[in-house]
């Protein structure tokens, strides 16, 4: 089949448009963005473009037979709302119009686990029936994100699914401090320079004490005591739950939760990462509650056969190999 | 109080905006067009401008207490979708982020009955519980609209009401051939110039056999033989529920259908049209189901103390006279 990835250069799609080309589609890759390097490859072709000024969309999807829509903006920073609004809101909205237009066969649609409010769940573990009342604007951009996919499945029959994902990071970033998330989650420098940046005031004045020139990883508390359990899953495991989405037959619309089985709790991987790569952690307790929270699986086990595969346990394992070999390169 | 009113050139805001000078507001008027003539008075004031495009939207919100965003692009041609967009989804967002960055104590959102699958709702009466599937753009650019409301009154604060509206007139309208939305709807002359503009052949081609050269009103059925039944609000109606959601204090993003209490039965009420005002009806089987709903009140009338007034017998009588004064002008 003909695939256009959007966002093709991002962590997923990096992953993903290989095993496209692997299966024999013809993949367009669109991005802001072109990487450095990529595959030279007769099934694969490039297009650098932006959603949000809606031109060349239309040749972009010409021809094209399924869509995966991973391209979004991600910025927890309320200064950068009008940014989410254009790339992730304007920009799905452009693109559902085309496909429309171009009668595309199937469109999937990558939204986030931050539909729902995570922070605060109001049952565990998490289904696809949970109500979705996100926290963050990022969140709230793909909840309309869905809402704009599930209009043209139902008004102009639209072949659709909606992938609510889990967190995601390849295993070679958890241990580096210098990643966008792995490193201000785990490493006490880069979580100082995040509050900083995001003028976090609450946050630093309870980060600051703890630094004393070396680096530490954190063990993050809420105020209810309570260590953060959340959802950390392997990309491959996320390709794998888009590729089922693609090969399955649906009716149009269906909603997905796509992760790891169980989530991470930190009380017992911050020790072992911690002994693994020999820097030792603190035990922070930040001024909000803790995030603490399960996704369930199971309806994207039950009807498109996902089965992740990477525990954290391996994904550490992994990450622990590349933290010594940053270290010690020769 | 300060209170800006978006869309104020509109059926509603030209009700709504004299009602709040008479309670001594001081009233900003925001539309994209001004009205050749509008009352001159010390508490109004008006400016031009377009939400879409952002500017000056900080100038108009600062020492504003409450907005009331009526404001909102009609149109049911797929063609406009982009321009639904741009007015209600992008010129929302624009103005709710205004609203929190300018302290603004309430925002009013007048959204729509549309919000809910009208022409197949899933239970009767429509209550605020009913699922929000929209089968129009413009329903959707409404739902829309309320997600990113109930966004920043969950994560911003902001202190929020949303109205659902029925489907609104004025009297004077009811039975104008020439009116937007009562004359396609009641009227076969204009019913059918509508089609066409649409370019709804099946409904162009069931129409067509009716016209001879006569003006007839329409009786519509749907494919299920029932005679359509819907809600018509008195826009003065309509804006006594706009007056108790700005005065009542409400916990941040309640939601309330605003309409009359009963739907119009049509096969009750074209008759009773026709005999009014001397032209004859035609009962038009369309080749869609029937639009057949009724939407409750009864949240607005515990919590807000909603009490309409405009039954469509009183409506149809005043309308009649406005119809008979427009064909015996002297």
């Amino acid at each position: 089949m003909n695939i256009l990835v959007t966002g093709a250069s991002g962590r997923i799609g990096k992953v993903l448009v290989p095993t496209l080309l692997e299966q024999r589609h013809r993949v367009t890759c669109f991005d802001v963005k072109v990487p450095d390097r990529f595959r030279i490859d007769p099934g694969i072709s490039w297009i650098q473009g932006n959603l949000a000024k809606s031109a060349g969309i239309k040749e972009l999807l010409r021809g094209q037979d399924v869509v995966i829509h991973l391209g979004a903006y991600m910025s927890w920073d309320k200064k950068e709302n009008k940014k989410l609004f254009s790339s992730n809101i304007q920009g799905t909205f452009f693109l559902l119009e085309g496909c429309v237009q171009n009668s595309i066969k199937k469109f999937i649609f990558v939204s986030s686990g931050e539909v729902y409010p995570e922070s605060k769940p109001e049952y565990l573990p998490i289904d696809e029936n949970h109500p979705r009342k996100p926290t963050s604007f990022y969140g709230e951009t793909k909840l309309i994100g869905e809402e704009m996919v599930q209009y043209y499945a139902r008004a102009c029959g639209l072949q659709a699914v909606i992938l609510r994902i889990s967190h995601t990071q390849n295993s070679s970033e958890l241990l580096d401090p210098s990643s966008f998330f792995s490193g201000p989650r785990f490493f006490l420098s880069a979580r100082i320079v995040r509050a900083k940046k995001l003028r976090n005031k609450a946050e630093l004045d309870v980060l600051k004490p703890f630094w004393d020139g070396k680096e530490k990883l954190i063990l993050p508390i809420g105020t209810d005591g309570k260590a953060f359990k959340m959802h950390i899953t392997e990309t491959r495991d996320i390709v794998q739950g888009i590729l089922l989405a693609v090969q399955t037959d649906l009716p149009s619309g269906e909603v997905f939760n796509i992760g790891y089985d169980v989530p991470v709790p930190f009380d017992v991987y911050i020790p072992r990462m911690s002994q693994l790569i020999g820097i030792p952690y603190v035990t922070v307790t930040f001024p909000y509650p803790s995030v603490w929270y399960e996704t369930s699986n199971a309806k994207a086990k039950r009807l498109l056969g996902y089965n992740p595969k990477w525990s954290f346990d391996m994904m550490v394992e992994e990450a622990a190999k590349f933290h010594r070999k940053a270290e010690n390169p020769l």
